[in-house]
């Protein structure tokens, strides 16, 4: 009976507890989108590769799963390029498609495709798998689920305020408390660099203190001077890349040090509304100047959550504001701020901190088992009322003369499902069942309305 | 403005309202499944070809989208091979995975992986995208949402009548009632074949009679012929083929012709059976002794819904009973029965019917405007309570002052919000708001408590 079958690297299945556990979570996340204006979008898996290239960087397009021409797929391939085994030349030759990276390029896509009917700012969330040819590890998977939402069309910055609530309300609601919301501004982050005379090197300075949680001050300041950061600037920033404190104290050193950088300025004061705004409920957000985030497009404020306690030490949603995301497409100038929520890492953690006990698995209610054929025939007319009351049930399609009672109790144990309904002669008769409650182990001879009723509570 | 961005071929963007209109077909058709007894099963887009390959025969194997292997895709390829141009032959060199065809084949994967664990018979539901490398047309998609359901473990007929209850509580709750859902039995066709002896064409039989709504009886059976059938075959054949009558007749019909042979005589008892536990209520159910259907792996019933009155010739639902689904992977002697709801060819027919008229969208109920910064702070607050109260709500997020009034109620407009609350200084002064009644064009002037009840009507 051993199989040699088996799952691709990196992906998994979920069984029905798991993908009860995965949807409860979704929902939390659909609901909080669509009570803040949110509307729902979806876009396909495959693009085209003319659409996703060139977007996620040189490591993005290696990671990209590209599809096969389907038949002959050298058809376009001449012999020199075949002989030459440049397979980033062939590339293009063979491949024109590919999956989905994640749901920021196709949202943009789709804006540009759509810009005459959108109603702007358009507040879109989507929630969709995406694809990485990734090497799978811990918290990383080759297919897994964003849940973005995005407004773009609109430079307010209650839109970023918006965001924060609603990350602030997902993880109440999915009781995973122990969580660090950071805030930082990309505007900040050039404030610094203004400041100590780095401007040229922002890139660089960005890449190297997006570290400093895994390699520490001392690391990230050699790596610095490596970049080609000035002694000058570098023993500058060392004093930013030490400092801890407060918001408020945060933001009052923010304007001791950086106030002279205009576009620091403007950071400082979009933070201080936003946190102004937010008000005093929120003492899991903090604003961590240090905060840098890789993708290159963010323009403003970006943002990241970290839970704490647990072994994820990834963050689990991250996001910020960009000014140019449909630029590439063709449509310039659209500002615009989003974030996304990763299920998968949201589901490990939960999972590690055993969150999901309490959680309904919309099972069946009720499972009929009968003695024989004629009392099965009563049955199944039973099982059908009993389910146009809205009552999830079953009954097991075999009777118990032909697979054994054992099994059956077997089956309902394993399904968990509550309360059993045992028809024999006796019962049929009298037209009753034999009610078994399944958590206390009673048994009661009832009549239909009494089932229904006890599946009802 | 032009943009050269389109989506790649055979697929689809869907928008708020068509997601919408697609969630609320899955929710009836998850609702079902659920009320039934049937688990949710969710398995990854990517397999491997080993997985997939020679499952779907030739053209299957051919439809399927397959991943180039990452970085060098040659890596693998000797220079012979390569010269050789074989494309079959490179193949399994180039890609090792693929994109799942349809959700049976990786639901025999999981039930082999994970038949330990699996409380028998297993009812399992799974609605996911699959991908096929079709040539698109009117009602054919390179990817598309397939809703299965399966009960596997178990020979019961009551899994039969289950399933087509299902199906006719979900185009009722749909109301798409104008459809017809044809039953047959591989073993009626198989007792047909033995009774006009051709056994040995059993293939070829329903290959041909596959293809009688679309071709007419004379050419069914010249095509008959021409596979090899004999005259006299194809004589007997011809009155299968040009009968019809209601159920009750046709039984008959099958009982006076085929029921000398022991297959086709356990073929007739079980549509009996079938017939008469569903009842009375479902006139849509026809016997066709034609229906053939496609698939190999069938044994037993086979059934198919096909809409009537529209533009859709194909069918929105298909399946059957198969013994031996995970033979393939190493667990033979397993019998199930399953079927499917295509999820797109039900939106495509519902859309030309124009049956979604009356869904709720689930969009934002309250909008709220400002007339200025100031107005907005207030109004701000007053956002934070109203969706406290659970009601979808937002305030445009950039005052009057700075974004013209017109340009925000056309946004209003737009996203059909049925309420506008406006604020100015006079209305914030009394802390009121005008309540704008987007249907019925009514204002008036009300405080938050009031607000809050309207919106809840």
């Amino acid at each position: 009976m051993a199989s040699k079958v088996s799952l691709s690297k990196g992906t998994r299945d979920f069984g029905p507890e798991q993908v009860a556990q995965r949807q409860y979570i979704i929902n939390i996340i659909r609901e909080t989108y669509e009570l803040h204006g949110f509307q729902p979008l979806e876009t396909p898996a495959i693009e085209k590769l003319s659409t996703l290239m060139g977007k996620y960087g040189d490591e993005g397009d290696a990671l990209l799963f590209k599809l096969l021409r389907s038949g002959d797929f050298l058809k376009k391939v001449d012999d020199e390029l075949l002989q030459s085994r440049d397979f980033k030349k062939l590339l293009p030759k063979v491949t024109e498609r590919g999956l989905r990276y994640d749901l920021t390029i196709p949202f943009a896509r789709y804006v540009v495709m759509n810009q005459s009917e959108i109603a702007f700012p358009f507040k879109r969330y989507q929630i969709q798998p995406v694809w990485r040819a990734d090497r799978p590890q811990k918290g990383r998977y080759q297919e897994f689920i964003q849940c973005d939402a995005d407004i773009i069309g609109s430079d307010s910055l209650y839109n970023e305020v918006e965001l924060i609530q609603i990350i602030d309300k997902v993880y109440k609601k999915l009781k995973l408390d122990n969580i660090v919301i950071k805030l930082n501004s990309r505007k900040i982050l050039q404030g610094i660099a203004e400041v100590v005379k780095a401007e040229d090197k922002f890139v660089d300075l960005t890449v190297a203190i997006d570290k400093l949680d895994k390699i520490g001050v001392e690391k990230v300041l050699e790596e610095l001077l490596s970049r080609g950061l000035t002694e000058s600037s570098v023993g500058q920033l060392k004093e930013f890349l030490e400092f801890s404190g407060n918001n408020q104290k945060t933001l009052a050193f923010l304007n001791d040090k950086i106030a002279s950088s205009e576009t620091g300025k403007a950071g400082i004061e979009e933070m201080s509304f936003i946190i102004n705004k937010l008000g005093d409920g929120m003492p899991n957000l903090s604003v961590d100047i240090m905060l840098a985030r890789g993708l290159s497009y963010y323009t403003g404020t970006i943002l990241e959550v970290l839970p704490l306690g647990t072994e994820m030490k990834s963050s689990i949603n991250g996001g910020g504001r960009y000014d140019d995301l449909t630029g590439n497409f063709g449509m310039p100038g659209v500002s615009g701020v989003g974030f996304s929520f990763g299920l998968d890492r949201i589901y490990d953690v939960m999972n590690e901190l055993d969150l999901f006990k309490e959680i309904d698995l919309n099972t069946t209610k009720l499972l009929f088992i009968s003695f024989d054929d004629e009392c099965q025939d009563f049955v199944f007319e039973s099982l059908n009322k009993v389910r146009e009351c809205g009552i999830a049930s079953e009954m097991y399609p075999t009777p118990v003369s032909k697979s054994k009672m054992k099994k059956q109790m077997k089956y309902a144990n394993d399904k968990k499902i509550p309360f059993v309904a045992i028809v024999g002669s006796n019962e049929m008769e009298s037209k009753q069942f034999s009610l078994k409650n399944m958590t206390t182990g009673e048994q009661q001879l009832v009549d239909l309305e009494a089932l229904i009723n006890f599946c009802k509570l």
